[in-house]
């Protein structure tokens, strides 16, 4: 596929924004020109979660944002979103696209080791961390720093998104050593102004 | 849809049935008759999820049973499963049957009210308990007992299937009760010899 068309990924987080509405917040980001959105609320049984897909991918097609859903090629499919994005753990890119050849997938991945084999899967582009310390991330094991996100850039033919404690300032550290985007929950979820911070991040990366 | 061509439906359990592999389990369950199984591994990974549903498939069938995927249609797609089986918190009947109309859905009720709106919402046959008391389900609650059992039959125009802590001992009351078939997990899984159970089963139910 060509290139994703944005370079900043907003990641759902329905607890970091209550108790705010997740559509709500979601809503305000768009508008302010967030283009790719991924639904990832792992605690939600399938009914609740079909229902908020349903939601977002209204207001992401209002606002021409990308809808991404996390895991769940059945939720994408039945919302019509843009893609997926898969664990690294999770079903492989190939196995989504045999069921929509259409939909783009989007891999996370912890290692050199796991982007080799997700790019060979066939993902469309990867997310790499965490680069940097954030709490949501920890249990994925301590941060790798900005060399291991380079090797990781350099070694895959695909986008790299840096994810993972990406905060307005460091972002320019991650673009520099070749990631294509960055990717984050708490950098916009749980923003007193989502306007505010989602204007922060054009103003940084030149471009959402 | 025509009624169910199964009367006692297989629930997976790998934990249940450790150290010996699930594969193993379902292949000896089916050689000997088991018509329906659902495969039910809530905390595995997609990938795995995956993996394990086509081996089931294969399984199933060279056996011509049925297999039935809980909750995640879109490994159900993947596999060309004959079915999905919604949990009550679950996507809805008419969801799945969106994506793909001929996927048999079955549903897992815990009430009266549960029970019609699973079947208004297009489910093909409902599982209720637990019936009687059982470990695996006792955080859905105490056991519900024959009457409610009934009441539930007597409500539904689908079939509907006893489960929670069904035995052959106690598979004829359900029977009695209107109950179309029988659902389990711990009667089959950590059984010493499969097959004995699987035929114990089938001289109870007169089929399988």
């Amino acid at each position: 596929m060509r290139d994703p068309d944005f370079r900043y990924y907003l990641i759902t987080d329905r607890k970091q924004c209550h108790p705010r509405p997740l559509t709500e917040v979601v809503k305000q980001a768009c508008r302010e020109g967030i283009k790719a959105v991924q639904l990832r609320e792992k605690d939600l049984g399938g009914r609740a979660l079909f229902a908020l897909a349903g939601e977002l991918r209204e207001i992401t097609r209002r606002w021409e944002a990308r809808l991404f859903i996390n895991d769940r090629t059945d939720v994408a499919l039945a919302v019509g979103a843009d893609g997926v994005h898969c664990r690294e753990t999770g079903v492989s890119p190939a196995r989504i696209k045999n069921l929509q050849s259409s939909l783009v997938v989007g891999s996370s991945v912890h290692s050199i080791e796991a982007s080799r084999r997700a790019e060979k899967e066939g993902a469309d582009f990867l997310l790499f961390g965490p680069v940097f310390y954030t709490a949501s991330k920890a249990k994925y094991g301590a941060p790798q720093g900005i060399e291991a996100l380079q090797e990781v850039v350099e070694a895959a033919a695909v986008p790299v998104f840096a994810v993972g404690g990406i905060t307005p300032e460091r972002a320019p550290q991650c673009r520099s050593a070749g990631a294509y985007g960055v990717a984050g929950i708490s950098s916009v979820m749980p923003a007193d102004s989502v306007e505010q911070q989602v204007n922060r991040w054009r103003s940084i990366l030149h471009t959402l």
